[in-house]
């Protein structure tokens, strides 16, 4: 909402300044405007919250596949990421809102999951149901549906893009509880945009629930149509698949630069801004005007709309300021339009598309929260209408129908969404009709980039360094089993333990899983117990419960601990090491593990084919696997493996003889 | 196509004869014609396939949960499948031909999968990929969904509904697929529509791909319609989970007269089928004529469509007959006609909504392949209108807009779907604005519904007796370990094996996989080697590779098979004890079971939570696990866990006194 009032301001500004014939003072206040604005945003997140930079989505793409870095969801990420994103868009950027919009819904469900926040004394009781792994992640999940839903106001998108793109871990519930989250963002976004329909909050409710609608349009087509869905396919594929490549570099030079510093990184948003402005500007300015149709009933030229007057006389437009100096809602709006096959010129387009293929690759990177979304739509729209005028000859479809097409085709290229990209432009467009050419497009645009790369998200998890799990086993993997791979020391405790023990091993080692094994004389021979936890065990220590005798204690121990002092803490927030304050005496003193210890972990027999092992590991969502002896006679368990065991960095990087699938 | 000509033909005589006044003849030549078409179905039915009576989604639903019974996707029950639904429908029985579309779906995909056809000799060589259980069931995956697309003209519902209501495992590479189903299956039905709008393939092609446009209603709505919507979604939950509960007592009563025999099968059939008939031209009789309205554009009376004269005057017609005596197709169309609140009066929909309320539910049932999408969607149109009829006074939506409510709501009532429902109903009626009060009908009516039972598939699946493995755990089973339910007694190989043990072995049991152990003096202490299947075992037997003595002959003897001869065979084909052929000198060598052996089965420690293992167990899609002692100088394997021993059935037969959950 208040994007598109920002920019609308800073639109009727320039236009006013434009009208008077102040060009020189228009361009300044245009330039100033958009730096200020940028500078605000990228300071924002250089020095509050790094982490809200970019789109968010590979970020919760990434905690949804199990890695629970700190910064990802926390309160000042959220913060940063809403006020970040209003203000980056509004500066005029090649950028979106949808996919901070995605980071925004996670983060807001994760502040909920964590039961609010301790630190800014906002906590709510009933919340601490979501205090565990699983009813977190699916919150999440359910937040990330309603960033969707809430961006492109299509709540069964929202659904698929959960579904699709975000979540590793799928279970029946998750379906139902999506939906129900997007049902009632549907339902607050229909009263708002009822609300607003009366034109009270500036830009926002234009457009009502259906942003872009070309169901006006009537859809009839031939094998014309087929040919250029096909071709509109391939070279979205093509496109994408470069897209992809060039992010992929730009994001490694801009990481050099970022990690210098802040001032660097608000340096590094100052250049990419004034680049924007000037393209957007100066190339509106090049152009020549070109007069107004004469059969149209809309008005030419207006000052916001279809045709935008810029320096133009009276009688004339600029067709290229008209996609340039527009809010990108707008922009796409007119490329969809239907019915206006000659109101954009075909260099126009090929300037345009050139532009924000090249400005949306440079802007992904720096420290502003930015979505890839509207870029991509905006760029595939264009080249959409290029092809459109190329098919004219045998074609029968709207030169708009074409720009959906083609947006799809770039959509499907970059981000290699097949079922919610569909659904999500249908839910933007309003036109059913269209849906077989739309998966037509998707299905080809999708196939012929995929023979070069991966998803722009799946990149960018992977540049970013963090440990994926991908959903298959590497092919090289049922070469070896599970006890290649394991990686040591092998850290166990005993059912009873020594306090100095526990405590060196925490210290000593980053692990968060540690085996007990229970020994003579409480058993016959020494057998795996359990698996328990680093965090259950600091809760455990902060008790001080301990005994000077090796000695069972129980289940009575836990009476001396409330049921949410084990429960999951919020990212970064449970104790740490140092809150522990153990003395000499005590640190000789034992202390019994079995009621802390997870008695049924998942195990694995050594001789298990690594494949199988990490085909289990990433279907169960586990983080520790304890991988057993095959024959007897030997210690009770002969490693643990973790996600980090099964990385191909890792893997590789013992058995450099076995090639990576391409 | 063909159930809509032959419903058409036989509507157009009974009308011709209708107005030439020969009022009984008619009477007499509609219970007739839809006896013979109901007899043909059901003694097909009855005789050939009894497996395709039914929907066939429950079916489906238990085959991709793992219940591998043969006759499920048998080319018999294909056969029968096709042709006795469309004899079906035509007959006029209050059902549906979309169940059985899934079905076929299923059947061809199987047909496929399973390489054709030995028996038929319709092989092909390229089909052996899918050759194993895995791909074999995404193909039916995907087999199921091209049917919901089919029958919906719905191909992005048709993936949900894979994901949501049929498959019980899903990957991210089954969107995929089954999105490049649909997308073809959208493809054709395209080109055969337009191919139809000539109107050369009688009355399929009408609606074109949209079946029943309501989009040209444009749909405002306030407080008042959510009020309306929240009411529909109640009474749609309270109508849909009584229809649940009546069909499956109406079920039991029928599967006693169906035991019986063939010729019983077909004697229900017939009753049912003169039950319809009396009911479908009898009430029709009994109402009176209703003027046709004057400000009407529509012609009145006709012969088809909206206004059916029936046996009324000029100038009037029959509202119920429009309803009764035309195809499924169009009564649904007028229930959704938008701008026709007063064509229907109450008491014709009262009347019209029992009979079908009351049809459905004893029509299903009977040996005849029968829908259940269609009578669920005209009694819950028939209830939509009413209410729309209610709430005139503070609502501003179409009564048509209320009949797909009314529809949605009893959809969710009965099938519990909810994102494939939506999905399915927008691309059937073509109004995405009305998405937000479909998505709260939804919501509601399966709450509410979800209170009183389960959804009338999962029912009909329990009905059968089928052992259908759920998503989530049973409370109860936190209660026990692993180990708990292992039924016995284990039957064990040695590494190297004598034959007669194995011929013993798969002689006296139904086992389909038996642990192998490798014992002194070829290893140190014997260990769990793996798992072989009963199928591998066969193969192994028939091509009678024996020694003399017990030595291990490696993956050599290998050699002397084809890599297809252990590949899974179609469902009943592969090679039976009674094909071999072994005589006594054989019987006591040895033959090494090492090559045939999957030396990774998944393995769980005894002690494991059971919860824990039963998740496991359906998270892989496995069918047995071995269940390994915790302590070591115990034999290497305790028990084999298989579907069967965690049906709650069996789990609550050997511990009464633990509670099932409600």
């Amino acid at each position: 909402m208040t994007v598109e009032n920002i920019s609308g301001y800073k639109l009727l500004l320039n236009i006013y300044l434009m009208d008077e014939g102040r060009y020189f003072l228009a361009f300044v206040s245009f330039v100033g405007c958009n730096l200020i604005l940028a500078v605000a945003a990228g300071s924002l997140c250089a020095f509050i919250a790094p982490a809200a930079a970019g789109s968010g989505i590979p970020e919760v793409k990434a905690y949804l596949n199990g890695i629970d870095a700190y910064s990802i969801l926390a309160p000042s990420t959220l913060f940063v990421k809403i006020f970040g994103s209003i203000l980056g868009v509004s500066a005029g950027f090649t950028m979106g809102k949808e996919g901070p919009m995605v980071h925004t819904g996670a983060c807001i469900a994760n502040f909920l999951g964590q039961g609010g926040s301790r630190k800014y004394h906002l906590t709510w009781k009933w919340l601490r149901f979501f205090k565990n792994d699983r009813d977190r992640r699916d919150l999440i999940t359910c937040g990330a549906a309603a960033g969707v839903a809430a961006a492109f106001r299509a709540p069964v998108g929202g659904v698929l893009f959960a579904l699709e793109e975000a979540a590793s871990w799928w279970r029946s519930a998750l379906l139902w509880r999506t939906f129900f989250t997007t049902a009632v963002v549907a339902f607050v976004l229909k009263a708002f945009v009822q609300l607003c329909s009366t034109g009270n909050c500036g830009l926002f409710g234009e457009g009502g629930l259906i942003m872009y609608d070309v169901s006006s349009a009537g859809a009839t087509y031939g094998s014309g149509d087929i040919l250029a869905a096909i071709f509109l396919g391939v070279i979205g594929g093509l496109f994408g698949s470069m897209y992809n490549y060039l992010i992929d570099k730009v994001l490694r030079v801009y990481s050099m630069i970022n990690e210098r510093g802040a001032v660097y990184r608000v340096l590094l948003v100052i250049c990419i801004s004034l680049l924007t402005s000037v393209c957007a500007f100066g190339l509106s300015w090049t152009v020549s005007c070109v007069p107004c149709p004469t059969e149209s009933s809309k008005d030419c030229p207006t000052q916001t709309g279809n045709y935008l007057s810029f320096q133009c006389p009276s009688g004339s437009y600029n067709d290229l300021a008209t996609l340039f100096l527009n809010t990108n809602d707008d922009a796409i709006r007119n490329l969809f339009s239907t019915n206006t096959t000659r109101e954009f010129r075909i260099s126009t387009l090929f300037i345009f598309f050139g532009a924000i293929y090249f400005l949306g690759i440079v802007t992904y990177g720096i420290a502003v929260p930015s979505g890839l979304f509207i870029p991509v739509i905006l760029a595939g729209a264009c080249y959409g209408r290029l092809v459109g005028r190329l098919f004219e000859p045998i074609s029968d479809l709207d030169t708009g129908l074409y720009a959906l097409l083609g947006a799809a085709s770039f959509l499907g290229g970059t981000m290699r969404m097949t079922v919610s990209l569909c659904v999500i432009l249908l839910e933007l467009t309003n036109d059913l009709l269209l849906l077989p050419l739309m998966m037509l497009v998707l299905l080809v645009s999708k196939t012929v980039a995929d023979i070069f790369n991966k998803g722009v998200y799946d990149q960018i998890v992977k540049l970013k360094g963090l440990p994926y799990l991908e959903a298959h086993a590497e092919p090289y993997m049922r070469q070896l089993v599970a006890l290649d791979v394991v990686s040591g020391p092998l850290i166990t405790f005993s059912g009873i333990e020594k306090v100095r023990n526990i405590l060196d091993a925490l210290k000593y080692t980053g692990h968060n899983g540690f085996p007990v094994i229970d020994e003579p004389p409480f058993v016959d021979s020494s057998e795996l117990f359990g698996v328990v936890l680093r965090s259950h065990l600091l809760v455990l220590l902060k008790g001080k419960n301990f005994s000077s005798e090796q000695v069972i204690s129980g289940q009575d121990i836990l009476r001396k601990y409330a049921a949410l002092d084990f429960a999951k803490p919020g990212s970064g927030k449970g104790i740490k090491l140092e809150d522990l304050d153990i003395n000499e005496d005590e640190m000789e003193m034992y202390i019994d593990l079995h009621p802390i210890t997870n008695a049924s972990p998942y195990t694995v027999v050594e001789t298990m084919s690594l494949a199988k092992a990490a085909i289990l590991f990433r279907q169960l969502g586990l983080r520790h696997m304890c991988v057993v002896p095959k024959s007897q006679g030997r210690p009770p368990i002969v490693g643990i493996l973790t996600r980090h065991d099964l990385m191909p960095e890792h893997v590789l990087g013992l058995y450099p003889h076995l090639k990576p699938h391409k």
